[in-house]
């Protein structure tokens, strides 16, 4: 069967995350519900992608491949959402692409938003969607504290503790806090790199709100990653404001 | 008491309409009920609106008053807010105003936007935020056909049958269509007047949509607001897309 390149969105509110788990639903087993039953296929198909996203993340361009019969990229699509409508998954698009294609290794950049909502009202409409900080964040200061992380470095201070990657140090392409237009309270985060650590972007916004709200001074981000340990760094961010939103290859 | 201006942020997907109702839930309910538990009043209290939504429609920026006890700010903010955390509400801000100030009648302007996801998938993260509009959409057409109705005019064609505004005269300060920086998938329809007949807003929405996906001319926008009459205009476009984002005093 040949390969298929799917853009997926989701909330990940409901799931467990990307990864199939025995006990608790999650993406990858409801996007491999939906393929057999698309191919009427006896065994299981696998869907691997690019970056396997954490309990409550995001993904507005999620990237997975899968092997499927031989469709329209039209018909590939409307016919996974249809088998998905009862999930918050969306196939934005399916792209045939060469046999050996592999989202996860060939994927050349990652890029990641997260998303805080800054003020004294708990967000409503973005409910599970941004997170709230009610202190007022210095965004100038979270900034230039960015900057410091930016290029190639020794994450480990930024770094999940279940974390698999055989190396520590990555290269981070960009990191930059600003708000949105004419809505200072909807800050938003962006970084992009070939590849992240376990939580390394939650850890990385969690360091930067300490500097936001002033419990830290910018300098104290050097420090921690010049400490490379998981100790120095601040607290990890929640993940519900943390999105995939796009995949380069 | 002195009167307060309150900001108002609500998902509209679980109520009735920002209209208190018997058997339903609303808007003005829960904010009326908050407002009594932070008085410990025995008797109703009244909250009055600038804009009262219908059932689904989103408010990012409602205006609405009440007469409460003298609290600083901060502290009608965090009560109101702690009393409505089970529901999707959020005041923004309250602000001592004049004993006769009317949120609703000292109206000088109200915006909104119209949200609409113009892609083959389905939304998942914005389900019940955005109308899902599958047909490709020409906006520049769109954003043609839109200029005409932009003035002072007989609404009549785009006026629900309920309504019951004096005069079906209103002056529409201005109405773009556009999609959003670096995702022509995200479409916004944003508008502002001093005010709008009932359902006038979703009217004009499915009319531009019409003339979007290449069912109308855009001439026919023109000869539909000349008609006066609710038959010569188009559909009524979903409530889950539009948002009250702003008013002015």
């Amino acid at each position: 069967m040949p390969r298929y390149k799917l853009t997926l969105e989701y909330d990940g509110t409901p799931f467990s995350g990307w990864q199939r788990q025995s006990e608790a639903p999650s993406v990858q087993a409801a996007v491999e519900e939906a393929a057999m039953k698309f191919c009427n296929a006896d065994a299981p198909i696998e869907v691997q992608c690019a970056g396997r996203t954490d309990a409550g993340v995001h993904a507005r361009g999620q990237v997975a491949h899968v092997d499927l019969p031989e469709r329209p990229s039209n018909a590939i699509v409307r016919g996974l959402n249809a088998l998905m409508n009862h999930q918050p998954i969306s196939v934005l698009s399916a792209e045939l692409v060469a046999d050996d294609f592999n989202a996860r290794f060939d994927a050349q950049s990652r890029h990641y938003l997260y998303r805080i909502t800054n003020r004294k009202g708990q967000p409503a409409l973005d409910k599970n969607r941004s997170w709230h900080v009610h202190k007022p964040l210095d965004l100038a200061a979270m900034n230039t504290a960015a900057q410091l992380l930016v290029g190639r470095h020794d994450f480990t201070s930024f770094r999940a503790g279940d974390c698999q990657a055989q190396s520590p140090v990555k290269t981070l392409d960009y990191l930059e806090v600003k708000a949105r237009e004419r809505n200072p309270q909807a800050v938003m985060i962006k970084c992009g790199a070939k590849s992240f650590l376990h939580h390394q972007v939650r850890n990385m916004v969690g360091t930067l709100v300490y500097v936001g709200i002033g419990k830290w001074p910018v300098s104290r981000v050097a420090e921690a990653l010049e400490a490379k340990d998981r100790r120095a760094g601040g607290p990890m961010a929640p993940a519900h404001g943390l999105y995939l939103m796009r995949v380069d290859y």
